[in-house]
């Protein structure tokens, strides 16, 4: 079996710094990226869901994909999210993340008008794939957040005759029969970025050999420990250690999820990733004090330690 | 009761012409303005769902609200959706449209990341609507496409307190119970912008005096029947017009709806509104000649004499 | 135009008397039956959703039936819902409903496996009807219950060729464009059953003669007001009395909806229909008095006397 | 770790036999019940969606429950599915399972009424429970099917409270992260029976230790090869059988599902099953011949020599 797979490891679905205005932060980035380097994650995958970038404007995506290119180039890769409902906007962005040196890029479906047909969908990625042609594209595939729930395989089988860069998919579904599936589609020609930090040990099983996911940021220890652990075949102690990333995740649950969440959990950790934009509503300091009791409960600035 | 009502009648919910390319033509806007304006139509809503806003850049956006006002100035009513996933871009368009004349703006919820509480939902628009702040401000309520179905009634209550300018609601939902409420609240405070087309006949019978819909467009004279019917307590013709419309409205859901559906319709009446941008799929020759034999089959193109 | 219509007016969709074990009350339906006569309603509607036939045993719903037909023979027409997610069920309830003389059957559609064609629910419906082939079958549509939304026009078109006693439909849905193409399919040759109390007005409208809701229960004087107001063209009153309709609708919403929060009414009356069987959750003394409150914030209890 | 487990390895969910007329036909269980013990599964699962309870009256599934305790006794483990929209009926199957001697019982949450909160799903299922106190009683949870997706982990802990003998839950969900929660709680205190066969790797991994499902039936010995590499460590070999099972189950949803197309997958291995009852259409003999291609070219019939 010949090896496609140019994502390995854990990469880390980056959050956008902002500041209290709401405005992108972009000095933080060079100390955010050198916390990461040290994290033993393998990539950043920018400007996607947990970047915020629904909520951002063309220009503010291009500043921060250029920060991130500078601040981690030849240390890890980068990917960069280039999706959007008007895809113009995302062929702008998907050109300039070629031109700066991103090592890929990623769009998730157009979620307004949403694709009833998988042709309709590869149409849709066509242009967009192209205006950065050298680079691998992946399918970031998000029905909880898009709507959009087309067969994933067939959207691979098909689109790679009018995507010649088409490397594979973000694979953030609970569907793990068809993951499994894109996982042996011809014989391993596709990478499948397991998307759910909270089932890794299950995507592991399947066969995956790549994750990206936003807890990536702040409990890679966890992580690769479960890899380690399964690849040693201690199912046990994955089993254990995917627990307690459940237990992480249960507990953002409670403060409107992983983006909103794990900003927060970020600033704890004095990475100064600041709020999140509207329509999220502001991190409150009881909401703060009550997260911190939360995760101390569980063991969380410990494992930090 | 003290009337609140700027918008009365039909207001079109404009398509945005293209060419082949799928980019924005818009010398097209001027005729089809003129033709608007012989049709007994009150005003447009611009860059709304109809007009393919979430596809374009906010450049383009901008470039179609001039044309528009600058076409219909003075003889009907210019709403300019302002609504993006992005609450600067649509800052930024608020300001714009205020700028260059607008009658109002609108907006709708922002269907990426979906507010869940009504709080949230005010939150997002106060500083959009505060951009254009002595236009009126519509929030247009589309759970369909949005998938954020929060009350309105409240949204409207609550959101008056933070949102001066905020003077009504399409309403584009199939939930007449709280429609009703919308028209009763704060004894008629609120402009009830009916959404439905098809059942305008319902719209009316709850009280709305003014609509907003993409099959105004192109049959607007059954409506103005149904509402001269309706006034004449002649319920029996109402009924009849209506279902007119609702064969319309069966064969566009053939073709993929009311935006790709509705475009193909004003290519056939000669206003050369073009093709639909990606992801819709483009409109082929063959499927031209299906939709005008439908058309047909119906009495379209009598009506349109 | 021919007329159909056997039912018209207001058809209250009743109860099912327990007592505090959850045990069916048969000795009450007298008294609520000799209540119903004296408030205009035309007929019943038993064993439906509002009479918790899905909680209910064979056995019970034959006993149920047999009350309902003795106590309003020739008095009110008495409609029997003899739906099952088990067709042998049905048919059984069908020839007994047939057996004890009542005016005609209904069926909701099955809904644990849910028919994915028209065609599936014609055939799940063929030997049901049959079993009472004098009888009027209503297909008792209401998807936000069953799942099962399959176009309303084309199950009635199909149905009657297989389903010769195939009356209409009890129209228990939102989707009112589908509602008006029911009103006028074949001339108006089936009789569509308005579902929605809350929005009867839009229900006339759209050219309704009939109703089956469970507020017809205890408050159909205002409905009566409602349609007597459509008829006179006074638009206006009947607008207040349907906005009195919706304030009743959202008060039992709070109380787990029109079943539970319905019975609960029903005992302020002193119709002692009882508790809901589980999985309702009983009704508190709390829950009582709060209900009363609500129900007296809004004048319920003078529109009673 | 105390070992609470009464359930290991495969349990096949088990169909029900029909004649074409669509009785039941009591006298096939014989023979397949011999057939099954042949397979290496541990268990039945009987009168659960696969078995159709919901189209069968109550009578026909006590017949079954009989047949299948007298054919199976002693060989392997009986659990009656006794779940019903109405408890009084789930009751008195509950009383009956345990007369008979079945080895537990398992009951779905109600699906016409939904319960909205845990405590309400409790108080359902607690008289039905109470009805067989000294069997294992098994929430089998499958939102696809119900639509009520509560959470299960507080269903357990607050469950073991008021109903004695739960034991554990058939877990029919993909919410894996769920599905993890439910093995660790309570340091394994709860049975969690893996439901979703083309995905049995992933319930390994995350340390199931048996499953329910309808693929056991026929490919019982494609799981039984997962499970062994599994334990040794050769994911490979596991992973490779596991796109087998699925390439099954791609087959089958082309016919309809789990049911529909699993009962003529029976059909063709001679246990005949026959057709499933209304809704479901009829098996065609166009349907059966290309069911057979399409087994055949997966190797399906080689499989089972």
């Amino acid at each position: 079996m010949r090896d496609y797979q140019q994502l390995r490891g854990l990469v880390a679905a980056a959050f956008t710094p902002m500041d209290e205005a709401g405005n992108v932060n972009l000095p933080v980035i060079d100390s955010y990226a050198e916390y990461l380097t040290k994290t033993g994650i393998t990539g950043v995958f920018i400007c996607g869901t947990t970047g915020e970038s629904a909520s951002l404007t063309t220009g503010e995506r291009k500043d921060i994909a250029i920060a991130w290119v500078n601040a981690v180039k030849e240390k890890m890769k980068v990917i960069v999210h280039v999706g959007s409902n008007s895809y113009p906007q995302a062929m702008e962005l998907a050109r300039h993340a070629n031109e700066i040196g991103a090592d890929g890029i990623s769009a998730i479906a157009p979620s307004f008008f949403k694709p009833e047909k998988v042709s309709d969908l590869i149409g849709f990625f066509e242009p967009i794939a192209k205006s950065a042609e050298e680079l691998p594209f992946y399918y970031y595939n998000m029905p909880s957040m898009t709507g959009v729930n087309l067969s994933v395989p067939l959207f691979l089988a098909e689109g790679k005759k009018r995507i010649p860069n088409l490397a594979g998919v973000k694979y953030t579904h609970n569907n793990l029969m068809e993951m499994a599936e894109c996982l042996r589609l011809e014989d391993g020609r596709f990478e499948v970025l397991h998307g759910y930090d909270e089932i890794l040990i299950t995507g592991l099983a399947l066969g995956a050999v790549a994750g990206i996911g936003s807890t990536y940021n702040y409990i890679s220890e966890i992580y690769l420990g479960i890899i380690d652990a399964f690849e040693k075949g201690d199912m046990d102690t994955a089993r254990k250690l995917q627990m307690k990333s459940i237990e992480i995740v249960k507990i953002f649950n409670k403060y409107g999820g992983g983006v909103r969440g794990g900003k927060a959990i970020m600033n704890l950790l004095n990475i100064k990733c600041g709020p999140c934009r509207l329509p999220f509503a502001p991190f409150s300091k009881e909401e703060y004090e009550q997260l911190k009791a939360d995760l101390e409960k569980v063991g969380f600035f410990n494992v930090k330690k």
